[in-house]
């Protein structure tokens, strides 16, 4: 699409940044011009707009479903913690307290105790749980909610990093570590399947080492995907709480044989800041490129000579033909088609659809694939099956191309050296030997700007060595440098 | 079914109160005993617990598809607001100043000006459309928000009046006050409707009278329902700003004469304290009564015998040949039937469907209806369609019936004697003549305990003159003593 704007009136395209020259202003050129967000008056906070949102809301919508399908529940919790239930965990109090933002007044008094908006939710499921769990006929409890939360962050950028965002976080408490264990991975692929699936972005996945992982978690577990300019994005992670949130807050239930125990717990979360991982890892010069699956509109019609007797009217018939299974609109405004063209794509709406007088006359229209700009003649008699064949195919292709981008920018190094200098001529993923050190993790990072993203599930063995101290390694970790 | 637990088990119900003996008491024991929300730690704010959140889940859902064929979009703004921007309309920090909760610390660090958690959202969408808002073609804005806020309530009870409650809240900007007045009664009318047919309650549509009317606003609306003890609750509000928002924010737009023009807006809000007006509606002496439409499960299907052979698995097939257009559950705990009974009637469940060995060679099952206590047999042969209708049925029987005891307990007055006795004897709506002094509403408060609901719109003449001062009277309004 490197010639979308160029034989139009290209206004729009010329007002956003050439990624391949300033990808962070181009990044946020297609937040703003692609009408996704804006900034608020409180710094780090970004205000929805109505596509941004509408994305979110198709998010939501289709992992909302694979919850309830799993057996879990939707509940909401308050929105504020007080300072003494956020300490009852030492290891997750020392994670978050330094990010939480204070409530300190109620009206024009002082509260007796503070509170703090949550960051995350742990230490209110966990009070909620001690009360209403008793028996294993309680177990497991399977509860999910969708909430924003606010973690006071000093660099922030749309989406990726706001000091409140939208996410869901499950929470769950079972009888035994095995369950918890098989809950924290099934969550993990249900991420994994939704990311490669519904927003087309491949991941990889994989265990955080002991330094990354989540503040009072035994083990966390993380998908991480690749954007275009080759930084690392953690798209969603899954945690394995053992019993230690459970015996902080006495979650304890009266097994078959009427002994005491404590409940294995698990959390996950996914937010909202896969919104900008579509836009890093999907978009283009022409602006932002949408997965039809997460597509607010699939298919955009636009009429050629709308003035012309007919052309409107044939166009709507079209819209609502189509609209029982595609999410499909009419741009009915007063501009010209070129700018109607440039806007949309813009926007990343998988198919254009154009329908003038000839077109009716020949009863066909014109469909232009926002993924390739490839453009096809369709006959008005089939045209439903073949633009779902087409969003389809959209979908596919989208991910094919994400996996080829990820694939080619993922190299293996034996040294430091070798890691730096691929980071600096073709960042991506680099799978490299670890010892299993946090004297080295931190080195590797120090030296090269790369974090550990994880010590993935598919394990290869590049060397028997760790890349860092050359004593033997215990894993292949990948590493990247990461938003 | 004042006999529902008498015959069974019975445990459950007995541990209500008896809704005639003390009404606030019967209804904290329904939203603890049919697991709908549960206390938290922080005075005022609830924890919605599966049951409770689902069935929020259901009128969000219904509701935000008539905003969506109404033309509305949906965004999200901030949860916080600075000072500084909540004091841009001095009506509307007047009135909201004093209930808000403060947030003065991000991490350690003091913050250069406190923000306060959003009570509504006014403010955050002017600052917005000032912005946006530049020509008459980016009229209308028709934005609505689902979130949740926060006022720092003195007495709270669960849904009705909490400190943090959920709600969705509309903002709209129109190019004429003609145009937002219309939008305010649209808006109004929408909540109505969906107050009668998807939650079966009644209302009163009115206008507020000028003490009663939202910090800001030129008019508000409002519908008033009256619960089972007579009490009335505000149910959903709408208001017309005019253009003083937009004269306090700057929010202009060029209309087609090129002129500068400020534009007029509307809001209006929706809250969870109508699951509070579903309990005290429709309720009863052995818990909670659901209308279909907000059922989280509609039918129940509780195998009897279910440990002989094919029950649990007719149970099922049952189940899953209705799901596609039932909300349908098998009760599978190994309680006895009778405990099952008295908690799905506690629960509000529309349907009970009892299945044992005997139906299943006879081809047929029990149902059970909740609002009535009916007890048929029906073939398996017309289930579905035989359970649709009844569910039909139960949605408009319990609509009637609460029609007709509101209509029991509305009265006329002529003096505040007689109002004073009546709302003694057997609370209800009064309507009474007023003849618009806010003096005259003051003293009616003061005397009787009842405020003016509102000046409904159906207007009728109870007498010439003022209930209170005699002298002429300018509109009949609806009092009583509300939630």
């Amino acid at each position: 699409m490197a010639d979308a704007g160029k034989a139009k009136d290209g206004s729009l395209v010329k007002e956003i940044t050439n990624m391949d020259e300033d990808f962070a202003q181009w990044y946020t050129d297609v937040v703003k011009k692609a009408d996704l967000a804006d900034y608020s008056e409180i710094g780090g906070c970004i205000i929805f707009r109505p596509y941004g949102y509408a994305i979110w809301e198709l998010i939501q919508k289709q992992m909302d479903q694979v919850f309830k399908d799993t057996g879990h529940e939707n509940v909401y919790m308050p929105l504020m913690i007080s300072e003494s239930l956020l300490q009852k965990e030492k290891d997750h109090v020392a994670g978050f307290a330094p990010e939480v933002a204070w409530v300190t007044m109620g009206g024009h008094e002082k509260l007796p105790e503070k509170l703090c908006i949550r960051p995350t939710s742990e230490t209110l499921f966990c009070s909620h749980y001690a009360k209403i769990i008793q028996s294993y006929r309680d177990l497991p409890k399977l509860y999910n909610q969708w909430c924003s939360v606010v973690r006071w962050e000093k660099t922030t950028r749309p989406f990726l990093r706001t000091r409140e965002f939208l996410w869901q976080e499950g929470h769950t408490a079972h009888a035994t570590a095995q369950e918890a264990q098989e809950e924290t991975i099934r969550m993990l692929n249900v991420y994994a399947d939704f990311c490669e699936n519904v927003l087309a972005i491949p991941v990889i996945k994989g265990q955080k080492t002991e330094s990354e992982k989540f503040a009072g978690a035994e083990r966390t577990y993380t998908i991480e995907s690749l954007m275009h300019d080759g930084q690392a994005l953690q798209s969603g992670t899954s945690h394995n709480f053992g019993d230690g949130f459970a015996k902080a807050f006495g979650i304890q239930y009266t097994d078959a044989s009427n002994k005491l125990q404590y409940v294995h717990q698990t959390s996950w979360g996914f937010t909202t800041r896969m919104i900008g991982g579509l836009i890093m890892v999907h978009g283009d010069n022409s602006g932002l490129v949408l997965p039809p699956m997460v597509a607010p509109v699939q298919v955009i019609i636009v009429p050629i000579a709308s003035h012309k007797e007919g052309v409107l009217e044939k166009a709507r018939e079209i819209k609502s033909s189509l609209s029982k299974t595609i999410r499909v609109k009419v741009d009915e405004s007063d501009k010209k088609p070129g700018w109607k063209f440039s806007e949309h794509e813009m926007k990343g709406v998988p198919i254009r659809l154009e329908i003038g007088p000839k077109d009716i006359e020949k009863n066909q229209c014109v469909i232009v694939r926002r993924d390739t700009g490839e453009k096809v003649t369709l006959s008005l008699d089939s045209l439903e099956t073949d633009l779902e064949k087409a969003l389809k195919d959209i979908q596919s292709n989208l991910l094919e191309k994400a996996r080829t981008h990820r694939d080619s920018r993922t190299c293996s190094a034996t040294s430091l050296e070798e890691m730096g200098s691929i980071l600096n001529a073709k960042p991506g993923f680099i799978k490299a030997m670890w010892c299993g050190s946090p004297e080295c993790e931190d080195k590797v990072k120090e030296v090269t700007g790369a974090s550990s993203r994880c010590i993935p599930f598919e394990q290869e063995n590049i060397s028997d060595v760790c890349v860092c101290c050359g004593k033997k390694a215990e894993s292949m970790v990948f590493w990247g440098r990461a938003y």
